[in-house]
């Protein structure tokens, strides 16, 4: 009763469809200017931030979930954020840059984010409450895997390094455990779970908590 | 009227469908040889030519469009022209190698085709315009980058060079504004757009019109 | 009739679930494994056991066939043999190396195996047959291709060695061949072409054939 309330109160839909937004155009931002770093041309700059601004959802919709054409080229909104991130990273790359700090944060933000977002739409789809698991995480994950193959380079979440794809697995987790066993209101398991993620993450920055390759040199 | 008459006479359907299976047939080709010349074996050369031949639809209909199955594989003569080229990249590699002038010419016409025809399935499957333009422009280019990828190589059309997914933009853009906007009939609008993209193309060509990096040299 | 009643007792298609079910696991331990060895942490891990494990099917399913959410995420078997193997492999890879000579025979099985059912599987989809040995081929060969992709390295598969695909090439075809003309029942056919791409897989690496380049040294 209380939750119903709340929920009506804060609209907890358009808030989410908001910071999917606010997320897809940072990360959007984020690979364009990895393109930039890379000297790529603008088509080079304009598929990496598609690809890291929506990358993430593309699996969890195309390959994962399989109801329809994707969310991203279903409503004009999503094309219309990366074409904007990809404008301002084109004039603005070198001030950009500097936004370091500020981009780590919403990342961070994002990465929980993105997994409640990608596992409460597996959940939704008929899936599995472990395959919501994957696909959260895979949903927060996904963008920057698609993002190192396209670079050619060794997809960085695989390597030893602070938590990243650690802390997205930790707040999916929670939040489908929440919703499948205790099931305390959609937006409580999924505050939880995004604030679990966002700690983890910031204090693995803050303190270097590291992976360990699983073969130690000999 | 006019237009639906003409439409009538050319058989616009059917022209297309024999256009795409002329530009699968090259496309295949050209990535049999690449294939070839990397020392690979008949399974590199055969997957390379499916994947060249079809990546771009493949991703069309199984990630953005997703209406069942990829036409390449519910219509049979998308794999037996593919295994034709397959086959005759085998035995003729070494003259097919010099036919340069005529698949450059080909390959111009195709980027515009296979623009129009993935804008107009997904206009047709229910996506909005900005993510038509999207769909078409990889289903003219996504079978490179997908080729690329195999071949582990960083995607060509990522880096500055002459005009290829330029001018697949524009002509994609030319016919999914003309079909949305200002509606002349299908036909004028993809024969535009297919002569839109050949021209810049082909003047890229021989001018060597080329893209630059948005980073500059220091 | 004797078919059908020799079905009956042997309940082809839960005969068929647990060998995909072994297979997906041996497959996952191999990816793990390859993950191990490169160095990366439990993240890399974790997700290459995925890949390998149901890359295929995934391929197959979410590429191809397009029914739906893949069997991978909507029946908790798959998942939870990945998430075995990948403990198993997380504790025991220095001693799973040495079962070097098992792997190469449960793989041999299993390459015949997956093409029988990823053809299966695109026959019942209502792909025509050319297309069903693709898919077959391709839910051999696809978690090995992904997996090199991945791990940033040129397709194995591509390059001249023992045959491998040729093997699961030829089971399938069998497969599609005898399934779609001669109709024998399933299971004979099924057989025969997994008989017939484990000898083929077994002599190739005994006797060392292997296959060439098409373009020759000069």
């Amino acid at each position: 009763m209380e939750t119903s309330q709340l929920t009506q109160y804060v609209d907890f839909d358009s808030t989410f469809a908001a910071f999917d937004l606010i997320a897809v155009f940072l990360f959007a931002i984020s690979g364009a200017l990895a393109a930039i770093e890379k000297k790529y041309d603008f088509i080079g700059v304009l598929v990496l931030a598609f690809f890291s601004g929506v990358g993430g959802g593309l699996i969890r919709d195309a390959i994962f979930i399989q109801a329809g054409p994707p969310k991203a080229v279903t409503d004009s909104k999503y094309l219309i954020v990366i074409f904007g991130a990809f404008l301002l990273s084109m004039i603005f790359h070198k001030p950009l840059r500097r936004l370091h700090r500020t981009i780590l944060l919403v990342d961070a933000v994002g990465l929980g984010t993105y997994g409640v977002v990608g596992a409460h739409a597996a959940l939704q789809g008929g899936l599995v409450p472990l395959a919501a698991i994957l696909v959260g995480v895979f949903n927060a994950t996904g963008a920057g895997i698609i993002r190192d193959v396209l670079l050619r380079e060794e997809p960085i979440i695989f390597k030893p390094g602070q938590f990243y794809a650690g802390a997205a697995i930790v707040g999916t987790v929670i939040y489908v455990t929440l919703t499948v066993v205790v099931k305390p209101g959609d937006m409580w398991a999924a505050l939880l779970a995004i604030a679990a993620a966002f700690v983890i993450r910031l204090l693995s920055v803050k303190f270097n908590w590291r992976t360990r390759p699983i073969l130690k040199e000999n």
